[in-house]
């Protein structure tokens, strides 16, 4: 099926993407010489130039997508709690920043308390897993905004990394590097709208090849990376950059991370992918190409690491998995290759 | 007309009130030793406790209501943009925060890239305006979420306070203590469902008493308060506290940052309403009393000075008006009282 298949779900990739470039020259007006990220990165980093050392404030802004519309329609309210929390601070995680505060916004046409206070709670329990105060939050009813019984929430972190730290170090990147690939919970927070057109006539009920429900593994709440990246950081081990596989998959979220020589060469064939994200591709006619530009197929978070310290990291975190390398990028040619696709179903 | 008034055109305040209680302690025991300010303050605040000096981030997050319906009805997509940065940006300036950054979500059934990039612009304009860097944001297609045609926009803006410098300073207030208000330019970012249901059936270029029409006397973009403040403290003159009159009015908002054992007097006769907020009462027949609990009734930012500041701080600041003061409150006693109410119209 074609690259647009997204788009006819809903969701228009390159429309946003086009809204990004349109708004750019206004943004960049604003950047005072602490800025030190630029537009389209995972979040955003300024620098207290006016304090000693200079650390780096690391932010990031974001909603869960669509899933709040299944995380309403089966009643989870805390999970998407959860969801909202660990989709940011893995946003800054990525630039090596830790969180410090989060702050929430809960809309819809009409609040319900007890559901309001069910996320809420959700939220503070992610921010408590993670060191993270939730310092605060607005709730509000907007009638003939938002659709009947529909909900959306917002969430902003801030986080703290030394200006040393940051990452990624693109100068340190070297063809060779293994990206090493940590297990995702599920589809996290990405490509709802997709799935929820996919699964409209389907029964939540169904059980998968893992013995979960498709309601279960569609809202199993999006995983936190801090705990896995401090003990790569306690053990000493090199890394030079994470990304985050969120909205565009593989496809779009590797690249943002690495210099313009250099290209990401994912090996499809190295994890066995989740027993939902197949049955989503064979029901709703999803080439496997397109899979990887929308879900994240398994795999939540993506390391870059120098090919040295592959047996070191494999022993510190168990369920990390080679996933690709980097190769030599020539003119012209795509920042990522996946390799051993299969033949489209 | 009863206090319910607003709960009938789809806004419920003790709703809202009654789900922040319930979510509260969740919330607490997220409270790291950083953490300073309390659930309901107008923003958070959070020490950098590892830092010389340990500065404080004061952070908001907030959307600007159904302000947004409207913003589409006229296609006026700039101003809603200066409306968020601007209401975030009063919320920590009270606390006497100066804003570093701000994040923006901008999140539809269907996104308008063009409207998105005039909302942005608009955003970056007014961050620009106050020397706050758009650090990043998000736009979301949400489809089955939003309504068709509505959109939402929600805005975080994160400042900076030396510790010494924290507002209000509720120790030093006295009963004498003059209020001081600062005019607003509009309705703001408040009481928008009322105000639409209000006028569903009038003319939006019916002209007002000050020669505005309707459409652009609701759509005027909230006002910044930074300079104003800025000038009275480079001026070297005493600020209590300030309180942003934002969702619930004079009645909600001036009480937030009394000590308890002081309540304030407002008199509504000190100052002229201007003509919008006669017209929403009497065509909305809504009480005085219930006015002042929705809108801002043309006071958009209310100072706390010692009395005998008043003469620096009018000379300072041309268009401050003395709209009431701190007297003692006694047990049971409310924390606002208005006085020189006109009768119900």
């Amino acid at each position: 099926m074609a690259g647009d298949l997204y788009k006819q779900a809903g969701v228009d990739i390159d429309a946003g993407n086009a809204a990004v470039a349109a708004m750019r020259p206004a943004i960049r007006a604003t950047f005072t010489p602490n800025v030190l990220a630029d537009v389209g990165s995972f979040g955003g980093l300024y620098a207290l130039t006016d304090l000693p050392g200079q650390p780096v404030l690391a932010a990031s802004t974001d909603g869960v997508g669509t899933k709040v519309k299944l995380a309403a329609q089966f009643g989870r309210w805390t999970g998407i709690g959860h969801d909202i929390v660990n989709h940011c601070v893995n946003d800054i995680l990525v630039q090596n920043a830790r969180p410090l505060f989060f702050l929430d916004y809960v809309a819809a046409s009409k609040l319900d308390p007890t559901q309001v206070a069910s996320v809420v709670t959700g939220i503070a329990e992610a921010c408590r897993a993670v060191g993270c105060a939730l310092l605060g939050g607005e709730t509000a009813e907007m009638p003939g905004v938002y659709a009947e019984g529909a909900f959306d929430l917002v969430g902003t972190v801030i986080g703290l990394v030394d200006r040393a730290a940051l990452l990624p170090r693109t100068e340190a990147m070297q063809p060779g590097d293994v990206l090493v690939g940590l297990p995702s919970s599920g589809p996290h927070t990405n490509g709802y709208s997709l799935i929820r057109r996919i699964i409209a006539d389907r029964d939540p009920a169904t059980r998968l090849a893992d013995g979960a429900t498709l309601a279960d593994a569609l809202l199993t709440p999006h995983r936190c990376y801090v705990g896995e990246v401090d003990r790569l950081q306690q053990a000493g081990l090199p890394l030079h950059g994470m990304a985050h596989i969120t909205g565009g998959g593989f496809v779009e979220n590797v690249p943002r991370i690495l210099p313009s020589h250099l290209a990401a060469q994912l090996d499809t064939a190295a994890w066995r992918v989740p027993p939902l994200f197949g049955r989503l591709a064979t029901w709703g006619n999803v080439a496997w190409a397109e899979a990887y530009r929308v879900w994240n197929m398994g795999m939540g978070m993506v390391l870059v690491i120098p090919p040295a310290a592959l047996a070191d990291v494999r022993a510190a975190l168990q369920e990390a998995v080679p996933v690709g390398r980097l190769v030599n990028r020539g003119p012209g040619a795509p920042a990522i290759e996946l390799v051993n696709l299969p033949e489209n179903q």
